[in-house]
């Protein structure tokens, strides 16, 4: 299988060179996360998840989850690394220090959560529930909830879950079935069915907490009739130890296409024992927070997969020997040029490269908004930070799985038939990447998340909040030496986004339909526009080192070759997708759902 | 899993009314062809493959092949449905008489194989590779050989294998190292190993014959020192029965992310017996004609896939229910509506569907010009036909699998979670999609066939060929009162199609890497570009046999709404594909390899 190299190069280039992230901590008062400590834990966070993660995402793949009578076996290995990432102190590394957690900034979170997730995607599915789980508590606990709940959680002795999907709705939570009915002593007597539970049922800790969405029996209809339940699988004694069991079992594990050592649970609660947290009635409210934090997590997914499949197609490039450059031979003391030669071959692993890399400024600069709308001074600062995480949270969850899933498999088209073998390693990435546009909300409901809520409810708002960056920037750097052609495209680009906005809002008006008709090329759209704004972000840091006389000349050269790539070759789809969301709906609400099939 | 039913109303929409199969029949002098006998054939074709094949699909997934010692055994009811479909007829239908077939016009048989490979991919793969090595011998083959083998691979008692992959090289031929000893009876000695050999053991037939790529030892170097062999695993007795066993064996089978029910061996040859086919160092043009066959074969397996995805996501989003429509409840006695209310999921079926109708007439419309090719009257008739084969069989077999990957991803989406659970079937049709962008050659290859060896060097000859058609139907229908803007578009395009292959043209002659950095942005642009060209065919006949009052109205009309969506929401693509065609080499030439990786 592909080797996991942590990118920590290009790690560093952002958080020192592009976002200042060490301004940025001591803006919010990180003290303890100075540049020495930060360079620390990202090499022990990446000795950690290369050497004892990624050895262990084929044969869990290979092994996946054994369910026998209830109990779910993870494949070999995974307790024992869960056991020494709890030692090494990683899972409470971003976490509230009143509960055990080292309240370092979430941004660091989240720069150590891809190195788990390229190294092993099923694997960092049990921390990564409870990190959402550790949020939504945080956020809406109570004071002995957290004491209990997210301490062990925090110390790693426990995980957690989120419960909202139900055999009959995913989408649609207003109709789940689950009650909690009340009992004398203030807990709640929770019954149903959940399905798709990630980390439901598992071997890796002592404990797990299922954070429960249940209807009360005298909840109004819809979403607004929905609460939030802690339901833990062993009830916790007065001390906050593992009591009496619950009543509530896994009833099966799901056979999935891939992230097949991530235990996906049917859950059955028979009058389990719940503690409702937060108010009745705003469990949604309560469960947005775990979701704000998930989607972005699986948007880093399909980045984390990106990473490793270009990891894995650029070696295969230069090791395979195959036919000689079209310009002549450019090996010929071997029996054939190694591919990486062809132009066609160089296509995709640019692509998987101006992808990956323009992924991860957005993922890191939205990572530097957490932490800006946790701990900023100001609260228009906190309020700013909040409505651009608004605003980019589904596009990171969307548009990162999207492109995650066209660089896997062109990660595995670089392999040729050998990208279609287990062993390799490399399908096993499409696989695993390939939930990703699908959970935490799918790609669709994301985009219309982004264009109906976020942008239109906002009255376009939000996006002006980013497109304002964008034209300034624009403005700045518009007689760049270099890059000016490439800003004026931006520019050109950033207008039509709003341009875009203004007439799909007009249209909505009249048309609700229109909206969604629009919504996944709108979602698409503003993806590329956005990486357009980083790739030259990093551009215009990358020239003037260059112009500087910096080491590390070829580093610099290769960013500003991949943003020339980006920009003639993967910028152009923003035509395509431009048209199509301004198509209008009625080309697709035209045709009757009967004659679908006729 | 979802059902299969055979697409027959598209199917004979596309034979009577748009291409006239009837009149090209008689063209070619199919005479027993007729109409009735060509309704009987699909009709008892469907029956076989929704009632025989279908059903073995999900579980020859879950079985796959088993490998023990040399012996490959296929999943449960393999071998019987084989012996079913021999007995049926069906493995010769459209073979030479001479040699057991029923000479039926090979469009038929292109027709019967759609219905195979939608219903059961893998098992397809085991008739398919025979009719490959069928193709080959009846070409190539001396007079005994035809006899022997071609009769036996007719009579579907022997199948048939290509070896041409081996571990070192697979594109890149001309670096094979079998090798071809020949002995004093005039047959040769056979060593080497071959992988990726689909159906290169198995237990569906009595004999196996490879047809085996190797280097006799006097060979020049590179491709032009290729020969092809004919290495029975059974020697064939004087009488043609089977005799003694060859020297050669299945060393293991791979274990791959899809198709499982399909055999893929590694096979070594040592000092096996073979029997030179054709020329000596003329294999590969020998090869060529399975290779054709076999690309066609491969392009139809995204349409069948993508057909397949289709009708289960329709099912799906007819019967699930979600949320209720942006512009009111459509079903307010249900407690949601059906997601095809939802504009976003009619753009994932619309979009499949367009994609599939499009390549299903490209495909028909290529069947014919093999029957063309093979039947016509006059040799310029039959050479024009094989101009046109020679340009479309890379399109077809690239764009139809690149577009079957996105059909069948889309009709996983439709499911939301539920399409990545194995059991219902939607990500079993993902992975068997994944490698027909791979084998058979890359689609990275075919573009460089279209474009580099097709398009360029025949000066722009094959591609005018096509752009004449187009012209000339565009001229036709320019004042056509319902469709007159989708073919103006369609004219521009047509143009912009002769106009880049111009500009690409210019840049080759200095600079041979233009042709590999455009290529694959080339063919996807032209796919794009003949879709619509066939959607306009389409829409032309839908509108007038609704202006002729013909019944099945609800056909013609979605007909017309798909070619609708087609141009508003799929062909904007072809911006994107131009400008990154257009873009040139220096953006993917520019990055030294050793600093991809800095």
């Amino acid at each position: 299988m592909p080797d996991y190299k942590a990118p920590l190069r290009d790690t560093r280039f952002l958080i020192s060179d592009v976002f200042d992230f060490p301004g940025s901590y001591a803006a919010i008062g990180a003290h303890d996360a100075t540049p020495d400590m930060v360079e620390a834990i990202l090499e022990e966070g990446a000795k950690f998840c290369e050497q004892v993660l990624a050895p262990l995402n084929r044969s869990g793949d290979e092994e996946g989850c054994q369910f026998d009578n209830g109990v779910v076996t993870t494949p070999k290995g995974f307790k024992e690394a869960f056991a020494q990432y709890v030692e090494g102190g990683w899972n409470g590394l971003a976490a509230d220090p009143t509960y055990g957690g080292q309240g370092l900034p979430h941004s660091l979170g989240l720069l150590i959560s891809e190195m788990v997730g390229a190294s092993n995607t099923s694997w960092g599915m049990y921390p990564g529930l409870t990190h959402g789980a550790m949020s939504a508590i945080h956020a809406h606990g109570s004071e002995a909830q957290k004491q209990t709940y997210l301490t062990a959680l925090t110390e790693g002795r426990w995980t957690g879950t989120m419960c909202l999907t139900e055999p009959q709705c995913g989408t649609d939570l207003g109709i789940i079935k689950t009650r909690a009915v009340p009992q004398a002593d203030g807990s709640y007597a929770i019954s149903g069915t959940k399905i798709f539970i990630s980390a439901g049922e598992h071997d890796l800790s002592e404990n797990i907490v299922h954070l429960v969405l249940a209807k009360l029996p005298d909840a109004p209809a819809g979403t607004k009739g929905i609460s939030l339940f802690i339901v833990p699988k062993f009830l916790p004694t007065a001390t906050g130890e593992v009591g009496a069991r619950n009543s509530l079992s896994c009833g099966s594990i799901e056979h999935k296409m891939g992230i097949k050592a991530s235990a996906t649970c049917v859950m059955n609660f028979d009058e389990a024992t719940g503690f409702l947290i937060g108010e009745p009635n705003k469990g949604l409210n309560c469960m947005f927070t775990m979701m704000n934090h998930a989607r972005l997590g699986t948007g880093m997914q399909g980045l984390c997969l990106g990473e490793v499949s270009y990891q894995g197609a650029l070696r295969y490039a230069n090791d395979r020997l195959q036919m000689r450059a079209l310009t002549g031979a450019k090996a010929p003391d071997k029996v054939a040029d190694p591919i990486i030669v062809h132009p066609d071959v160089r296509r995709m692993l640019l692509t998987m490269k101006a992808l990956n890399e323009g992924n991860r400024a957005l993922a890191y600069f939205t990572a530097q908004l957490i932490d800006q709308a946790h701990g900023a001074a100001e609260a228009e600062q906190r309020a700013e930070a909040e409505g651009l995480l608004a605003l980019l949270t589904p596009i990171c969850k969307a548009f990162m799985t999207e492109s995650g899933l066209e660089v896997t498999n062109l990660g595995m088209q670089v392999y040729g038939g050998h990208g279609y073998i287990r062993e390799w390693g490399m399908e096993q990435l499409v696989r695993d990447c390939r939930i990703a546009l699908i959970y935490e909300g799918t790609n669709g409901i994301q985009a219309l998340d982004l264009l109906g809520r976020k942008v239109l409810g906002s009255q376009g708002k939000l996006l002006r909040g980013f497109t304002k960056i964008v034209h300034k920037f624009c403005e700045a750097q518009g007689a760049h030496p270099q890059l000016a052609a490439q800003v004026a495209e931006l520019a050109t680009l950033n207008r039509q986004w709003g341009e875009l906005t203004q007439r799909i809002g007009m249209a909505a008006m009249n048309n609700p339909d229109e909206v969604g008709a629009a919504s996944v090329d709108y979602l698409m759209f503003s993806g590329y526009v956005i990486l357009a704004y980083f790739w030259l972000r990093m551009a215009v840091v990358a020239q003037a080192q260059l112009d500087a006389g910096s080491g590390d000349a070829a580093f610099y050269q290769a960013k500003l070759a991949t943003c020339a790539f980006y920009f003639k070759r993967v910028l152009p789809r923003t035509a395509a997708h431009l048209a199509a969301a301004d198509a209008g709906s009625d080309c697709m609400m035209a045709l009757p759902a009967a004659h679908f099939g006729v």
